[in-house]
């Protein structure tokens, strides 16, 4: 189940100096493709940003200390374990997953960067992922992109790409990248996992903000149920193929370059809330003039997380006194209530302190029996505005999640 | 659906100066019991906590206005309407009924507190509740609590009641309540709806502090849902028929009553949760040497509010790994991961960072296999403790509130 159609381009480009490799390595599941080896050309600068979670993954504890010490070359990503909450064996293993890329590829250890994901606590089986590295590098090539995004899911029922294309100064640029996750999806300054790649040159302190920017308007603001995973990671890889350099001097191409980074990246968030475990609807949760941008904020997200709230979008029924009560728990201090406006799309449901005199109960039933649901809070108290998405909490949420382990 | 068995206790023991009546205003249902008024004798003490939620209801507003202007002399519950959301139009009609209650008995206008619960947003019907006021009124009687615990009722499946005497001074002191609620419970500051009654003779003021003090470790310690109604109210009254005065002075008879006090309050709300929506477990969540009461109860609370720890504890499925997670994310500045235990049941599940070297799947398992399950967090940095007690997350709570309003 997954909300809307599927939003997969039918062709994602190609990025210069970026190449994709997808194999089998039985991580789980006999056959299924679970290990994916991305090699960066040199000279390219990677940027990352990662999980806030306090017990982050051994790879994401290795990712960062990589990549201080070497310029990135490979990054290898295997699914079905997330070698979480494994300790100082965890973190070995992690190594030795590494230690097998460097010497299939002839680089340095602190060149590659390791990536999982899947079940937290149990032992990765580094001997299973070690023997299929081979064959992954072997199918390394720049149209690797689809596979690639089939290698990376898990509970994911759709593979999750965006590509987009600009050009400038008579200059094509490119930026591809894929995402996956669908549950335990709360991003603290990362996703699950998203790897992006563009032929533009940048250099790292500039790709890094970039990308932290970049998160902060699309991974950073969507939820699927509160909870933060141990593994979020996303990757951000510039291979200056294209001859274009972006810097903040090149005000014009910079603000280009980022517009459509965070469009890609939104592109890539939104795909992960349509995939939802269980999601049903796939719904954007604005709060407009609050008095600053944290209410806004943690406004948007006590409704986004509300099982009450999430349990109506999935009957579709415009049960606003559920809105109304997270409005007024959330801790705003001196709220107007009488100033205050609540919407569902374009229906005023809210206003005066109670339900609009305009409303009626099949104007809001029309806007709730659609996918797609804006809801939409009006504080007026200040010009601070914050959007998140989400989705519902639906029967088959709970199946996927009592049934996960199993 | 409800966890372990019934707790309504046989004998419901009257409280000498507390009489309660019970009739069908068929608010919502025709012929549900819906209706309850309780009289409180002259000279009674009477003291509430109430909801935080900045859009608390019409009569909660009026409850804590009239608990200021006068001597409270009648207690009036209607179920199946909340009139929260309602605007100046549900004011006036909670003073309807109030007015009602007035007149039928004789008394000032202020002496009446109005309570509703049921669903936001629509207007209460007055003139049903009004008709209804005179058979509830005939009704009173100081042993009429089973058909009051079932008069306050909305999804909840059982009736919720507690009773407690103690001996002293050779005289007997008698605490009796009843309790409801099932969903949107994340009380703050009180619960649902709970009313209790004691025979002995307190002052207001320490009436409020005993009140004040047992709802911080009985109903602010329950969540469901993590959303905190807009209807909550907490009610204790003190008839002082007993002839026993409880006062600090009193040292000995102030601790047994304040813990007499706490434990009947305990029981109503552990009685909510054992009732939540859909709830298949009853679930205790500790965590022990925090740093602070709030680093404590923060990250018992967002424990008891992860989906996926709740999901895992619908399925029996000792996923560890999600508990883990969530301490991870919680925020705590410094954590030692190290020095972090968890346990379930007796059973250490995470130590040195990952999984307890001594722990088996089947030792989990046994203890996920029972209704009722302790989670204990040991974060070895300081001397604070709190508890909270909270459900899982089934099937049922998804169809409960999909379904409410239809």
């Amino acid at each position: 189940m997954a909300v809307g159609p599927a939003t997969f381009p039918d062709k994602m480009h190609p990025v210069a100096g970026f190449k994709l490799g997808t194999a089998s390595a039985g991580v789980k599941t006999p056959g299924r493709k679970d290990l994916v080896i991305m090699e960066v050309c040199e000279g390219s600068s990677v940027a990352g940003v990662f999980t806030k979670n306090a017990f982050c993954a051994a790879p994401v504890q290795i990712c960062k200390q990589h990549l201080t010490q070497a310029a990135t070359r490979y990054l290898v990503t295997n699914t079905g374990n997330a070698n979480a909450g494994t300790g100082d064996e965890g973190y070995a293993d992690a190594i030795s997953v590494c230690e097998a890329v460097a010497k299939e590829t002839g680089c340095d250890l602190a060149a590659v960067l390791p990536f999982s994901t899947g079940v937290i606590g149990e032992k990765l089986p580094v001997e299973k992922i070690t023997t299929a590295v081979p064959a992954a590098n072997l199918a390394l090539t720049e149209t690797g992109w689809d596979d690639a995004a089939e290698g990376i899911m898990t509970t994911d029922t759709r593979i999750k790409g965006s590509s987009r294309q600009f050009k400038y100064a008579g200059k094509t640029v490119t930026l591809t990248g894929i995402s996956k996750g669908a549950g335990m999806i709360k991003p603290n300054m990362a996703t699950m996992l998203a790897y992006a790649a563009t032929d533009a040159q940048i250099d790292s302190e500039l790709l890094n903000q970039l990308l932290t920017d970049a998160a902060n308007c699309s991974f950073n603001r969507i939820t699927v149920d509160s909870d933060t995973s141990t593994n979020d990671s996303c990757m951000l890889v510039a291979t200056g193929k294209s001859g274009l350099v972006v810097s903040k001097e090149e005000h014009e191409l910079y603000e280009l370059f980022s517009s459509e980074l965070n469009a890609l990246m939104q592109q890539l968030a939104h795909a992960i809330v349509r995939d939802g475990e269980g999601a049903t609807k796939f719904v954007t949760i604005t709060v407009d003039s609050a008095a600053s941008q944290s209410e806004a904020l943690s406004t948007a997200y006590d409704i986004a997380h509300s099982p009450l709230v999430k349990t109506a979008l999935f009957a579709s029924d415009p049960n606003w006194g559920r809105i109304l009560a997270v409005v007024g728990r959330v801790g705003i201090e001196e709220l107007n209530l009488g100033a205050l406006e609540i919407f569902l799309g374009d229906v005023r449901i809210v206003s005066q302190g109670g339900r609009d005199p305009g409303y009626t109960e099949e104007a809001g039933q029309a806007v709730m029996d659609k996918e797609e649901i804006l809801i939409r809070v009006v504080l007026n108290r200040g010009s601070f505005s914050e959007t998140v998405w989400t989705t519902d909490l639906s029967h088959d949420y709970v199946s996927i999640n009592a049934d996960y382990r199993s």
